[in-house]
């Protein structure tokens, strides 16, 4: 299985699909179509087959698929059959939201250590955990077995928790600070920006308010 | 240019085209290749080409895109040429730590009232902006303008403050409480899930993992 080459824009879709199923199994929904699917997940019923085809997984003409095996299919694609140590370094506002996110340990992410390097904030706790000085970082991450680090520093700190992350042998990065990072190419870094739906937001926003405009104007004209 | 049908796909990518690009200009890059901006922002450059012509964008061949003019459209198209005022409700650690995100603002975002239900958080100034009774909303967003609200409270309130934004008048919600919103259809919803880019870094985590282990067993095997 590790050996199939999954498109990396199939990867990014499959947590948006996970997210679709999880609420409808919520809600009772025992199989789904590509089309409703589609549209929960805001792509094209085409691509969602083409998709969950990666996964082994083609429905059933008529029925659709099935919800609860196709929950079992993607989180096991994704890896979230297990539970991933994860470590948050940068405990202010961003750090102390992140850590007591219900949204990830339910995906079986398990904030397992927090860092900091500011001595007001060394030692409390935060989430159940204790805030550690950044300097445990490499024994935590061996003794914890931390495989993915989330920076969540301000932007001027990034590059540098990045790298000491990596020092310490965490392979993979979540970079939430507004900053862009360098690292080894077997290092696989994401940055996540806040600000993306809000751009889509505005795009729509935008069109109304100039098709509003334009019925305004028309109307001025008596048209 | 309100009634040019751009598909949501491409709209849901031009922010990606539009951080990509900002580096570039950062970097001091004049022009750049379709190739070039396809990497940059994960997806393949007949994609990139494809989507910038619905901008009426289509490079020059042999030299590219110029960045300067591209971030210009891009930025047209997403309605950032103007300032949105932008509300959050929630003033906990998420709210917090949005209300001083550096990352709204510069994509022209502005953040211009806060608002919370709690007595001891009521009056208390954060990022330079005193947090208002959820009361007061109506008024606010009348007077001020706002166009967008952020959800950041616990999940078990989303509903009711998204509704209470409506009923203020604000038509765009961002949603980052982990929890499912329904409004009027008329009303532009986006959930932000925090733990997608957790689950893509965990996808290939999961992949080089079970290529170690399986390197590992042929070395056992002697192989």
């Amino acid at each position: 299985m590790p050996n199939r080459a999954i498109p990396d824009a199939t990867v990014a879709r499959l947590p948006v699909y996970l997210r679709a199923l999880l609420e409808l199994a919520e809600g009772g929904e025992m199989t789904v179509s590509s089309e409703d699917l589609a549209n929960l997940a805001g792509v094209n019923a085409a691509k969602v087959r083409k998709d969950l085809s990666y996964l082994g997984s083609y429905g059933t003409r008529g029925v659709g698929y099935d919800v609860e095996y196709l929950l079992y299919q993607i989180t096991r694609e994704l890896g979230l059959t297990q539970d991933w140590h994860t470590a948050i370094v940068g405990i202010g506002n961003l750090g102390r939201a992140l850590a007591s996110y219900k949204g990830f340990s339910e995906r079986g992410f398990r904030i397992a250590a927090l860092f900091d390097v500011d001595e007001k904030v060394i030692g409390e706790e935060v989430g159940g955990l204790i805030v550690r000085h950044l300097d445990e970082l490499k024994d935590i991450v061996t003794d914890d077995r931390i495989a993915i680090g989330i920076v969540a520093t301000p932007p001027q700190n990034a590059q540098e928790v990045a790298e000491r992350l990596v020092d310490a042998g965490v392979k993979s990065i979540l970079n939430f600070a507004p900053a862009v990072v360098n690292v080894a190419p077997d290092v696989n870094v994401r940055k996540v920006d806040l600000s993306i739906e809000l751009q889509i937001l505005s795009f729509h926003l935008q069109r109304t308010q100039a098709i509003a405009s334009a019925r305004e104007a028309n109307r001025q004209l008596g048209g």
